[in-house]
């Protein structure tokens, strides 16, 4: 039986997942409780959050001389930078250890919180895509789960319950095609910023949004699929389900498929992997919009257009080549995305120069966090300067 | 582990579920050995499916002199009547009971089945319509398992796998809703058998294919649903679904759906229930078409509609109040479904006489086999005597 109250230590509790996951614990306060909060920057966000949680451990990564002092002030006892995220991702009290922050930096801290043995809840993607052997080895060493905190992950890990491995044909990822699913490759070349951030189903930050624009963000959803499930690229695909409805699919060898279905809401993915293995009730909460048919109405399914999305490819390229090549795709993409956000560069050139990128790495095969580290940096340097040579011709 | 082959008595070998589960068994000759077949009176059928499959038992139900005779001579050892049926669903070598008789039939061979040991895929409706509370009760008492061959119980079972039953918040049957899902109730009064017959997803025998029109099939489905997963009947519901992919679905407490799906096909839910708790792959068999989700393209779902099909509020109702009133329920739609088959009354005769049958009925609870049969029988007299009177007047 589950123990409960669950005690949980969130990194990167004032993003958007993290926000989320408050709101999930603040719905259920005899069932989870917040052992240790960890963030980046938002000091007077993370204030709030530790008045109303009274976590035991506060820690901020504080990445300038400024949110340090704020930090310091906030919360006499705070542990800074890195030694703050392993703290927290280690506390001897958490059962269960979120881990929300955004790109590289959850890497080390998920790896010393299965070296804990903590149950990880992983909202982090950039861990499993650069990382998915070292963190899934590790996981299978100490014996610990790592629950899918994603829509589409959620979905395949519910569907896949109850059935043996070796009876699944497929993973089926959903698409909503983002803001350009019927956009034609000429008028993606002139989409502004604006328009590329509007996205029609989800509502996250302005880099998983962009990411989802170019479809890279289904690419990189692709290679955590691989590392969650064990299943073969070859056995993960894609289809186009405009309304995010379905959130994915399974499809067994006898021909039966098994879909996950809600509204679109992070709140019912967070609390499955909360609650698991049981489910927790939300009918009295708020938390999660009741899903009727009737007036869903109609779900559509579309073939995906890998032609209008250079970025799905190129995630399953780097997928397939293995190595430090997904490292590499996302640190030239996170860069790329930058580039594009301040207006620097076309939604097109994100494919461009990540395909270049990719083009001159050398890849390292089963690379340690050290040299994925490096691969990273390597390809941020690299986007950079092919930007600069860019702009100066 | 499962033990291959596993070896099936077939009560019903000639309808089209059995003819099915033969289509299942031809594929896969590594994993099932027909042991029994049992029929009503297509001797000719029966007697090339012996010459395939070589059961070590012949029954044949043979309810005329001249089907016995032909039976007789046809085969030498065969069991005829009642008998042949009991020795059928108790057979020493069978591991599991394909339940596939028609109508009552199947009730007392379901019921010694279940004493004896013996797994039961059940495709019989009015087995736990009728007698629910008597099979789950066996069941339980001789720890067997009531694995449905039915689309509809068939997902709800798949999507209940590795899940809590505490964790159920409601089953949503899927109905496609008929050939008359958009004709006007003035309209329906006017329809042609061969219009009824014409189910736009489903092929079935013409019973089944009129209870489908009046949706009276989809009452009985929530009855089943009920007894095969302990649910009440406020927390089963039916939403209209015309593409028939999607064939149920469960909705858990936290509001996350879990839906099967697949192209209409009997051989998949067959399939399903021969190989559990594992799966066999359909891919070389040519048993299972391959659902290609853009093929599908666009999925609907209506609420559904009460006023133009009242035989669905008769079942709810008779359901609700139980004791003998489904057996009437049942009694009442054979006799009365036979009638408008032969031209004899319009189609919304069937529900208003099946009303007034129920009306007439003085219901014993918790009745047993006798009393069960008795109800019925006494519906299917009532019927006829309506029937009669109305066309005195």
């Amino acid at each position: 039986m589950t123990q409960f109250p669950k005690r949980i230590a969130l990194l990167g509790s004032t993003g958007s997942i993290g926000q989320q996951t408050l709101d999930v614990v603040r719905c259920f306060p005899e069932h989870f409780r917040i052992v240790a909060l960890a963030a980046r920057s938002n000091v007077a966000l993370l204030a709030q959050q530790v008045q109303e949680f009274h976590p035991s451990l506060v820690a901020c990564f504080a990445d300038t001389p400024m949110v340090e002092e704020a930090a310091r002030v906030a919360f006499p006892h705070v542990v800074l930078g890195e030694q703050g995220l392993m703290d927290a991702a280690t506390h001897p009290d958490a059962d269960i250890v979120v881990a929300a922050t955004s790109g590289l930096m959850g890497l080390a801290p998920t790896l010393a919180a299965i070296d804990a043995g903590k149950t990880i809840a992983l909202a982090n993607k950039e861990t499993l895509v650069m990382a998915g052997h070292l963190v899934m080895q590790a996981a299978q060493r100490a014996g610990v789960s790592i629950l899918p905190v994603d829509s589409e992950h959620s979905a395949i890990w519910q569907s896949l319950r109850g059935e043996r491995a070796e009876d699944v044909r497929r993973l089926l990822l959903t698409a909503s095609g983002g803001p350009f699913r019927r956009t034609t490759l000429e008028h993606i070349r002139t989409v502004t910023v604006e328009q590329a951030l509007a996205h029609p189903t989800w509502h996250m930050g302005p880099k998983i949004t962009i990411d989802s624009a170019t479809l890279m963000n289904k690419g990189l959803e692709v290679l955590e699929a691989h590392w969650l499930f064990a299943v073969p690229y070859e056995q993960i695909d894609v289809v186009v389900h405009p309304e995010s409805i379905i959130h994915s699919m399974v499809e067994f060898v006898d021909g039966s498929f098994k879909l996950q279905a809600g509204l679109p809401s992070m709140h019912l993915p967070i609390l499955d992997a909360l609650s698991y293995p049981g489910r927790l009730n939300t009918a009295q909460s708020g938390l999660v919009r009741e899903l009727r048919w009737p007036e869903v109405a109609r779900l559509n399914f579309e073939e995906l257009d890998v032609v209008r999305f250079p970025c799905f490819r190129l995630a399953l390229a780097a997928a397939k080549s293995g190595g430090t090549y997904p490292s590499v795709l996302v640190g030239a993409d996170e860069e790329a995305v930058a580039l594009f956000l301040s207006g620097k560069i076309g939604l097109p050139r994100i494919a461009e120069l990540i395909e270049d990128v990719l083009t001159r790495h050398q890849s390292v095969a089963q690379p340690d966090v050290t040299t994925i580290m490096g691969a990273s940096d390597w390809a941020r340097r690299t986007m950079r300067e092919l930007y600069e040579q860019h702009i100066a011709f």
